[in-house]
């Protein structure tokens, strides 16, 4: 899965790139996930190799932070970035890694709605990496993410909401809501890396 | 409300402070909240209201930062104040969005210590600001929060343990939790802001 | 308990092996929580006396950075390497805490697991610090942490299922998971001390 994103010789914008497009991957199972027959185990498994096709990537760009001795802009950022990109298909990985091991056969409509916009952030990073490297149209893309961001928010609270209204008992409260909250994380560590990107470019700005 | 506190040409100094006093006004909308014969909804409203002038706030920051030649400290660092504040309304606006949320009638008797906290953490922060651009008198204001924030904590551990006394059933635990929890965390983001107002004076000494 | 860490004239490196050595104790005495015989309250006591001197330790850090004109690396990093160390402390002083908070008399059994993992992290990290000088043999260290962290992870995912299984009542699994969690929490505080001295690392290179 790797190899069909990563170029023989890539750059960092390459790498960030594909990282980004790791996240594309893992928001797809996220919605398979949620559609009727589909095996769960499966797609764990998909997410899973996702997951460490994301640390590779992630190794990379530290790799090749440690062996480059001119970089696009500062180490520190580059580091900072490739991080927040990791923690988002962290963040995926849990939702899915709980839904299997809480044995949650059914989840709160509105679930769909946050991996909706799971996989519109996912899109849009994908596209803003490459313009790291002109540093243009990246506005657009941090408005866009934190619009997407408050819709996700209030998805995240109608399904609060919903679970304490009584038709769900304790125990499965505690479960759905870690889920929801896996997937409400991951929304938010899409906001991190816009707001990462936003510094990058107030720096070289 | 936020014309209130901005003047026609604000520094950066200005921004900040006017980014605490938005953190005033929240902290104070809580205790309202807390006390009885308050339309809970109408308070919500407010909140919002005040955490929106706080994202304009935060917003200005960063566009001034884009737009300035020569800032007062760090580019990063400011970028890092101005979140760090705007994080604390966050987490303000989070606790009354579950109260009402989770439809809960009365809080534990503990969190108005919780909101006192707050509320001097707020007044503490709003005269720390115009001290960056001295430096001076802020090791006190460190020490005044981390010291707040200790007690802040002892109230939140002796509502943990009254929750779990037996007297609440499960539901109500969560809800309550969640909401002490926000209130918590809105303590620990002040304690943040005084953490990067003293990586901000360690590196202009 | 500090002064027995504490040389005459600490540098940078003895500072950081110190707090680093305040977590060895603080995993030592998660380790002795766990076995039974023991005074919880004895254990959080002493906790709370190694929470204190770490607290000290990453102060006299700070003091240092203030009054030192030439540091051996950034200072920025040098602040966050030291509140990345004391995080570490705090997730293990609130895991006892909540022991005590809770009332809670027996763990899962895999919590030995995590506590042991904390006890490893905790070494290797002692061992780390003084590399920090020669920035030699610190690619063992991380990968090591790394490879703990997953482990950790996983006993922490597999307490989570049996929480959940359904022979623990949903305030008993309330309680478990806080403390669950802290575990959890540490260990990625070891991971995340980890990437600061890579990205530390990273530049100095």
């Amino acid at each position: 899965m790797r190899l069909k994103f990563r170029p023989v010789d890539s750059s960092f914008y390459d790498l960030f790139s594909e990282a980004a497009k790791h996240l594309v991957v893992g928001s797809q199972l996220l919605s398979e996930m949620l559609s009727d027959g589909n095996s769960k185990a499966e797609i764990a498994q998909r997410m899973r190799e996702a997951e460490h096709a994301a640390d590779e990537t992630t190794h990379s760009i530290i790799r090749r932070v440690n062996s480059t001795f001119v970089t696009p802009f500062d180490r520190e950022d580059i580091y900072h970035l490739a991080s927040a990109l990791d923690d988002v298909m962290d963040m995926m990985d849990e939702a899915v890694d709980l839904v299997l091991l809480y044995e949650v056969t059914s989840l709160p409509a509105e679930t769909t709605q946050q991996v909706e916009v799971l996989q519109r952030c996912a899109e849009l990073t994908a596209e803003a990496m490459p313009s790291l490297e002109s540093m243009g149209k990246l506005d657009e893309y941090w408005i866009e993410i934190n619009r997407l961001e408050n819709t996700g928010d209030k998805s995240y609270r109608r399904i609060l909401a919903n679970l304490f209204s009584g038709e769900y008992e304790a125990l499965e409260v505690l479960k759905l809501k870690d889920i929801v909250e896996s997937l409400e994380g991951a929304i938010d560590a899409f906001e991190k890396v816009a707001n990462i990107v936003e510094q990058i470019a107030v720096k070289e700005s």
